[in-house]
């Protein structure tokens, strides 16, 4: 979906696109390449915020901090280093996130309680705080309010992602010009409840904090909670969201005409930003849509649809230009979902392979093609026993993927 | 575990070397190659018998077949292919099931009930059934008592696998001795609850179906179970067991003294063959074995230990030799199992990495040289959180596993 009735999407637009956020990045010296490592964002007034986190048992000290900032309802900044995910690092971690945080608030000249901190990187190692500390202290002469400085945000919180992941769009609400736009990096230990996604979504609708996590909470659920990588979810994984007010709309509730409106146009930006993370999974060649329809219910859909895209044969079958739609259903078969066995279709592409569970003697050579050719690969599996729907975003499994992994720390 | 003081491990022993049974393979012409693709096992007497199957919701024709031969507790033969599954093939692929039994009944020459028929290979395409009906029709001058049939065999049930699977026991119940063999293929779809994996397992014990049953599903539970390889259950798994009584022992029961050697002897077959499933996974250079101590109970020992050995970031990381105990704990920490975040000690071989949750400066050159030097990688976690444990065994995630997995069917 590019575009539709009820808001637009903002070609070139970023985090600094909706009014009243600057950001920017540098390279402090945590990656060993010349590539930026930290960035920032910052609010030229204290906003609206809220923010989902990791269901991992362990949790990185970047998000106690922040679960602390965001408990009084507002951000004006965001700090964030790429490089090292400040994980399992105990005390000395601790106080570093709170170092980072001071150091924040002090050179960018807001509060303390209204900076959220966020990592991503490495597990295990000590921050090098000597490059994180100068590198904060020259952070607010690189922030900008324009695409420059969106550039360099976006840049900074990448790890082994290809590509910078950003999304934009605008819509009306009661009558004034609303923009929402986010920048996500993925892209390796990518599963559903979040996954070492950082994610930062910015918007100047006046909004209060209570709509706007709950608002968050549902969009994630559709978007970022429906990729997977390879199954593994990290320790660090936030999406905060950022709201300047300065749209100057009538505060958006779930009772104004136009909140549909907003929670489509929000939810937009978080699945344009989950299907580029998926989509730059590691060593991925192409984006995997699942889709499932007739489900016993919509959470039994989600299920098997991420069943599906996670698994390794189905995704090694795709980088393979393999039509094996009996790794399909034998990933649907294993769900944990209630299915009638034998009543499945399914179809890659428009390609039909399966029909009431039995093969379709369909055209390999179009099959091929359509598996080699296209950047996103479509698989739809249609049910009978309900009327539960559900997409998940996966990537293909490649040489590439087991490259990136087995030498990641050297 | 090679031998203890309650039974002895056989070795070079088979599937023959119990009393009463003779078996066999040939090349029918299913595989493309000329592996051998067609086998049988055929016991003198009616075998008391019991059998699991896989938990997918899709479940291929031969196992319907084989839960009606085994409504009587009874086995003579088993029929097996390999190269085709014969898995969401309709009612031909039923109807093919049926004649498989049919004719293995009558060119071995015993009841049609007491046939067990299984399959592995590729889902959703029909048995060339002339290759099946004149390999069955060759089979029985092919069967043979003593090693070289079990070797026939043994290859006949072989995909991907890049080894034969076998182990045998012997101990003594109430002074006369019994024998505990078998055979399994793995190598993908291969996860907890059964996978794409076929087991066959043959003893000369004096026992009843519904005891062997038991005693089945208790070792299944901690051996096969807790095998995976790339988190992929397919729709043909099967292990089958046979006791033909020749041994002439006092009836087994669980009241019997020897009861606790039997079942250590019989779980140790099946361990020995479910760790060598998870060592030949596909494209695996090493066996990787976790074990969780102190866990809140067994189960969430074993749900932690199966995450871990199944997580692709653990599995590459461990191909790559990178010792990098932060995929390990955020695996632990994403299992759906209660875990005191701040008291994890980790283990590699016996190199500690990870204590009370912080990271322990151990040898990287040593730990190096462990991963690289070992076939097989030992992961310890200890938790503080109850006295459940639990291991698991699976494999790395390599280059191999891409390329075979990526193009199987071409």
């Amino acid at each position: 979906m590019s575009e539709n009735s009820l808001y637009t999407v903002v070609e070139g637009g970023s985090i600094t696109t909706p009014k009243g956020f600057i950001s920017g990045g540098l390279h402090c010296g945590l990656k060993k390449t010349e590539r930026n490592d930290l960035g920032a964002i910052l609010c030229e007034v204290p906003a609206t915020a809220a923010a989902v986190f990791t269901t991992n048992v362990f949790q990185a000290a970047p998000l106690k901090v922040t679960r602390e900032s965001l408990a009084n309802g507002t951000l004006q900044a965001v700090i964030v280093n790429s490089g090292n995910a400040n994980a399992c690092t105990g005390d000395q971690g601790e106080a570093d996130a709170y170092e980072m945080r001071a150091a924040a608030a002090r050179y960018l000249g807001v509060n303390e309680l209204d900076v959220a901190v966020a990592s991503t990187g490495v597990i295990g190692e000590l921050l090098k705080m000597d490059c994180v500390r100068s590198g904060i202290a020259g952070l607010p002469e690189k922030l900008d309010g324009g695409a420059a400085g969106a550039e360099e945000f976006s840049q900074a919180i990448l790890t082994t992602d290809l590509v910078k992941k950003e999304s934009c769009v605008k819509l009306t609400v009661g009558g004034a010009e609303v923009v929402i736009a986010g920048a996500a990096k993925g892209s390796g230990m990518i599963h559903p409840n979040m996954a070492t996604m950082l994610g930062f979504m910015t918007t100047d609708a006046v909004i209060d904090a209570e709509d706007l996590l709950s608002l968050l909470r549902s969009a994630t659920n559709s978007t970022f909670n429906m990729i997977t990588v390879d199954g593994d979810t990290s320790t660090n994984d936030m999406l905060v969201t950022m709201a300047s007010g300065l749209a100057g709309n009538e505060k958006l509730t779930r009772l104004h005409p136009d909140w549909e409106a907003f929670a489509a146009a929000f939810t937009h930006v978080c699945r344009s930003l989950a299907m580029a993370i998926a989509r730059d999974g590691e060593g991925a060649t192409k984006l995997i849509e699942v889709q499932v329809n007739g489900a016993v219910h919509d959470e039994g859909a989600a299920a098997i649809a991420k069943t599906v895209v996670g698994s390794s044969l189905v995704k090694s079958a795709i980088f393979g230009a393999d039509a094996n739609w009996g790794r399909i259903i034998a990933a649907v078969g294993r769900a944990g979902v209630p299915v009638s066995p034998e009543q499945v279709d399914i179809k890659l592409g428009d390609i039909e392979v399966l029909r009431s569970s039995r093969p379709v003697a369909f055209d390999e050579e179009k099959a091929l093609h359509y598996l080699q050719k296209s950047d996103t690969v479509l698989i739809t599996v249609t049910l009978s026993d309900g009327s539960g729907s559900a997409t998940a975003w996966g990537c293909d499994l490649t040489y590439d993927y087991v490259r990136i992994n087995a030498a990641y720390r050297t």
